[in-house]
């Protein structure tokens, strides 16, 4: 490696795992090793009155719609609601420094030897050595064992740049859009790919929110996951929106996002025509959205996640309120939601105590 | 795979494999199942009396010292003498529409089932199909075999971008600068990275000459390797200038360049310390080169290679020459390196017959 990788295992105090879901959750006890160490965030979606089973002895607090409202009131309706982007409330009343989000879909991948991976080990090496968003090294992430930057690498960027998040992968079903899905519904992703790598500044990615970590005090203000699902014409892009944001500002702030390693085991496919209802709009505004993003320049000025992320909302509002009035509406939402974290996190980027506790903790 | 993957295969007529060297091609045995359909240009550096002796059996022409001053006159000046940057001048004397260049202490890797690596095949693959470089693809390569673009890849782009440059990476000795060379002199390449990807629009990296292959219809008249070695004070940055000028002018003309598979096997480490007397300007001014080459922008009237390469020489001269009085001569030399381009491939991009033929030919 480059240079020092962290060997400090990341505590339970520091770390929240935040799982959006609408079922009993049977699918922890393959991440139990792994998992039963820390805090999770359970964000339950749809019919509050339901009871979802988790399975006894992990450490966690459950929120449901009601909790959404109480503690949130009149600006819980940045939250979308039967969609999955209602995950990113746990963000909102996490007090951790990192957050890893998974869906309850995911379970643990073996690595090409058989082992299982510790996706969330990896996550936090991922986030706790640096990033190399300006100038690629043709050998991958420079700081893992065995790595480091080639011939022609300036040594002046060689310390790297923050690391704000870390993008896993999926082996078994991979992450397709519905027209995909529909064009082959056999294809597996079998592909093991043994590298991180950081994403380069000014370069836009598709961002799954499925397996996905990062550090809430560098960027939790901008994963604000969009309003989708329930009276909103437009689902499966709550993780791009969120991805998109939070990519031009980390480009903004000089940290860096990386992609690759750990992956899931992503056990089954979503409905695709229920799932082309949902995308169609995305897949029609997203011709647009791209542009958008890869011209929007923030100003210097924005030295906040939050100022940047207020600016972000005044251009949607300004460009893309024109492609569809959803847009207006969801710049209102998005400073709803720097609100709402200004209000649960008053110190700024990290999260103080939430006032109004969840409706079941242990 | 995304959309059509190449299957036909390249043939003898549209590819030539370049290697520079100064010692009997013994390693050519190891390559005869590859490479002995293809014809070889074998460019002699330094003492242009010695014999080198080629196995049986390969279609070649091997070009010296004396074969370059005679075929390029005056303008031989150009041609770095004492360092694989010559090997440059054997892109100039093809007449094929695909280069790959190649190290002769490079061998057959292995893969991870122990199967042979066929270095060229892949190449060809990775020139033949698309590049990506408008939007990252978290699946790597959409067009190989069980990939595809993921969810949020916008459908507009997934035609991709003509291909120009195919970056080949290394088992066994990495390619590192003589400093990490002297760090970590035991460090060894063993992670095979199942990968190809490409490498984003507006960003740089360190292009490798040891395992290279590219368009040279494309891209052909920006291989140029510069001066290095003899009389120079600066070498081990040829193939580095090659990529900088090369990557910035890809970009502007909307073309992809990929890096990943496939491996070579490295065998031995140059002499750490001779590297770093070759390197330490280059290591130097590396600092002034990057920026410049970022914040280059080419005219849009410049809509040939050439076109944009001049522009390039003029910049360099414009912003590099107080720098250093070298980046003066190089400018000259990048001036030079496009008359000959012209006048040994009058038809523009392919080249058409050379006049003068190598001294020695089969």
């Amino acid at each position: 490696m480059a240079s020092s990788v962290p060997s400090t295992p990341v505590l339970k105090e520091e770390l929240d795992i935040v799982i959006p879901t609408i079922r009993n959750l049977d699918f922890l006890e393959m991440w139990r090793p792994f998992f039963q160490p820390y805090h999770l965030i359970i964000v339950q979606d749809g019919e509050p009155s339901r009871t979802i089973r988790v399975p006894e002895g992990f450490d966690y607090d459950l929120y449901n719609r009601n909790d959404v409202n109480r503690i949130l009131g009149p600006r819980a309706n940045c939250i979308s609601f039967k969609d999955s982007a209602c995950r990113c409330f746990g963000y909102l009343v996490s007090k951790k420094k990192y957050i890893y989000t998974i869906d309850d879909d995911c379970f643990v991948a073996k690595d090409p030897s058989g082992k299982d991976i510790n996706a969330l080990e990896q996550h936090i090496q991922n986030l706790l050595s640096p990033s190399t968003p300006f100038f690629f090294n043709t050998l991958y992430d420079p700081y893992r064992d065995g790595a480091d930057f080639v011939r022609g690498y300036p040594f002046s960027l060689r310390e790297g740049a923050p690391t704000a998040v870390s993008h896993g992968l999926w082996l078994n079903i991979p992450d397709y859009d519905a027209p995909t899905q529909l064009v082959k519904p056999l294809e597996r992703n079998t592909r093991y790919v043994d590298a991180v790598l950081t994403i380069p500044k000014g370069t836009l990615f598709p961002m799954c929110g499925m397996n996905l970590a990062f550090n809430r005090e560098l960027i939790g203000p901008a994963m604000y996951f969009g309003l989708m699902g329930d009276g909103q014409p437009i689902g499966r892009y709550d993780d791009m929106w969120a991805g998109w944001c939070t990519k031009v500002i980390c480009d903004h702030m000089g940290w860096g996002v990386k992609t690759g390693l750990p992956y899931i085991w992503h056990s089954k496919a979503s409905n695709p025509f229920v799932n082309l209802k949902k995308e169609y709009n995305g897949i029609y505004w997203q011709e647009e959205l791209i542009p958008f993003f890869q011209s929007l320049t923030i100003p210097k000025e924005s030295k906040t996640v939050q100022k940047c992320y207020i600016e972000i909302s005044k251009q949607v509002r300004a460009k893309l309120g024109k492609v569809d009035p959803y847009f207006n509406k969801l710049a209102d939402a998005m400073v709803t939601w720097i609100e709402a974290w200004d209000e649960l996190n008053p110190s700024g980027g990290a999260a103080s105590d939430v006032l109004n506790g969840p409706a079941k903790a242990k």
